[in-house]
């Protein structure tokens, strides 16, 4: 069986078009984002959403829980969902929300989304505080129960103290090195090392306030920029997750960033002259342009391996290390 | 592998000796009620509970989701724990949650508990206008997850609706026949008949307020009734559902009839010279007593399979048929 084609993030404006478009582009499996700021009880009404479309597009999508999903996806020409949080909202302020999010499905989990939590702080706050009290009790029952940390929204302090209390490998499911391109959400050389090094997996991004140039990005410079990460990481600890956010209306991306947290807007990564989605870049516009990455990845040195394994393999091995109980 | 043995309705006030004199008793299998009239939330935060218990009791009990969980409780000393709702207060208004609860493992839910709900009438009511629009609907999704439609404390018309709209047989869990002791709780002769002809289950309970001279009432006489009950409606659709409430507190049937429904005290089966939990019979007290209800089957004449089918085969043929999707 061929290596598989794993995205480790999106969040589309689902429809049968998008499905329809994962099958075209031979995307195996894909890691969703069910909740930035909902309670436990709207994460829930996502889920009722998306089990109303596991029930009508059977041939296209079912649900992901374990590894082997990836593989059951390869064999029936479906693509695997796998469920994750941007922020840990859902489980509101109740350790015991943990094991039921992820008898409910849910494989991934940030401790903040750009904000203090509950559980840390995230990259956009003055000061980072690292883990709270309940964080460091929250990443213990995530190792436990098989639901992986992903700090992708996280600040320094806090990432780095997340991949040293973690008995298991985590995730950043979907951000770029800082020194390619600066950006808030850009994660530091460090930050890197210490997640590489204890196994923890990155997903490279190609939401345009990742992007060097940003839309104007071109395919080489974002591959030799993994190339270069993976010269100082090892290429087995990289892989993708384009925080594709295809279709979304700009009210969107305000939820994001806004929720209800705030009453004044808040630009993110954006600004006043440029707050709705950016658009993408000319090479990747929906999930049928991975080809186009995997290209771009050989032109810049990598073997046939490495490409297979930056494109999905790599992920699948972590599932296959970090769904299950500990 | 001998017959196993289950109990198909129990509510005790839940501990590490509970749990121990089911492994004495050698409880294969206890479909246990984890909401009475809790909303969504609520019944989650009793989800967390039992998964507490699971996490301290693993060598006791484990989670039971599919029929196979009973084997394997057989294959490893332990009791596989299955949860049902009393009531659909749960599912609030939404039928997603049926899909939502099924992942979470429940598989028996009633429509009612005694009082009007927004699916069919329960036995306490004046009037029964039988399944609602909603019920209807209810039903269906319930057929089509796997999580079956239980009718213990519902009323005559809807439990006869409930029978014949079902595609997949429905269980009445823990009732007598009416015409045995005619309690309000136990089940006509006609409903019994609809029932079991349609493949669907009758437990038999020992909550002495469904008994023949309540707490009086002898092990022969609770044994002849089953034997004249396989006589009108067959041996196979029969099993226990002991409705067994070990130390809980009488706080607690107060909150099964009164909920928050009521400003008022109702009595429900008991009274107010009567208001708590009655005394068991002298042959039935707690988990370890299904040999002396074993005993009491062969002295009614029963054959050595047939006894095997009430204590536990027979629920076993239902889950196979009953806990998987349509």
């Amino acid at each position: 069986m061929t290596g598989p084609l794993i995205d480790n993030l999106q969040y589309a404006n689902w429809s049968e078009k998008i499905f329809r478009q994962m099958r075209a582009g031979g995307v195996d499996a894909v890691h969703v984002t069910i909740a930035y700021h909902e309670s436990f009880r709207e994460m829930v009404l996502n889920l009722e959403t998306w089990n109303r479309w596991f029930e009508r597009f059977p041939d296209l999508i079912f649900k992901g829980t374990t590894a082997a999903d990836v593989r059951l996806a390869q064999e029936t020409g479906r693509t695997a969902i796998y469920f994750g949080f941007q922020n840990p909202s859902p489980i509101e302020d109740d350790i015991g929300l943990i094991e039921i999010c992820h008898q409910l499905g849910v494989r991934f989990m940030q401790l903040t989304y750009n904000n203090q939590s509950l559980l840390a702080t995230g990259c956009y706050e003055d000061d980072d505080t690292g883990l709270t009290r309940f964080g460091k009790q929250a990443v213990a029952e995530m190792n436990r129960v098989g639901l992986v940390v992903d700090m992708s929204h996280s600040a320094e302090r806090s990432t780095l103290e997340a991949i040293d209390v973690s008995a298991r490998p985590i995730a950043i499911t979907h951000a770029n090195p800082h020194w390619w391109h600066p950006a808030l959400r850009n994660k530091s050389d460090a930050v890197l090392r210490a997640l590489t090094a204890r196994g923890g997996m990155l997903g490279f991004s190609v939401y345009p306030h990742h992007l060097r140039d940003g839309p104007a990005c071109t395919l080489d410079s974002f591959c030799n920029m993994i190339a270069e990460a993976a010269s100082r990481y090892g290429a087995d600890n990289l892989g993708i997750g384009t925080d594709l956010c295809q279709d979304q209306p700009d009210s969107i991306v305000e939820w994001m960033r806004v929720g209800r947290w705030s009453k004044s807007m808040d630009y993110g990564e954006g600004s006043a002259d440029n707050p709705g989605f950016p658009p993408m870049p000319g090479w990747f516009a929906d999930n049928r342009d991975f080809g186009t990455i995997r290209t771009g990845l050989k032109a810049a040195g990598f073997s046939g391996a490495e490409v297979d394994g930056i494109m999905g393999a790599n992920w699948l091995r972590f599932y296959e290390a970090s769904f299950g109980p500990a």
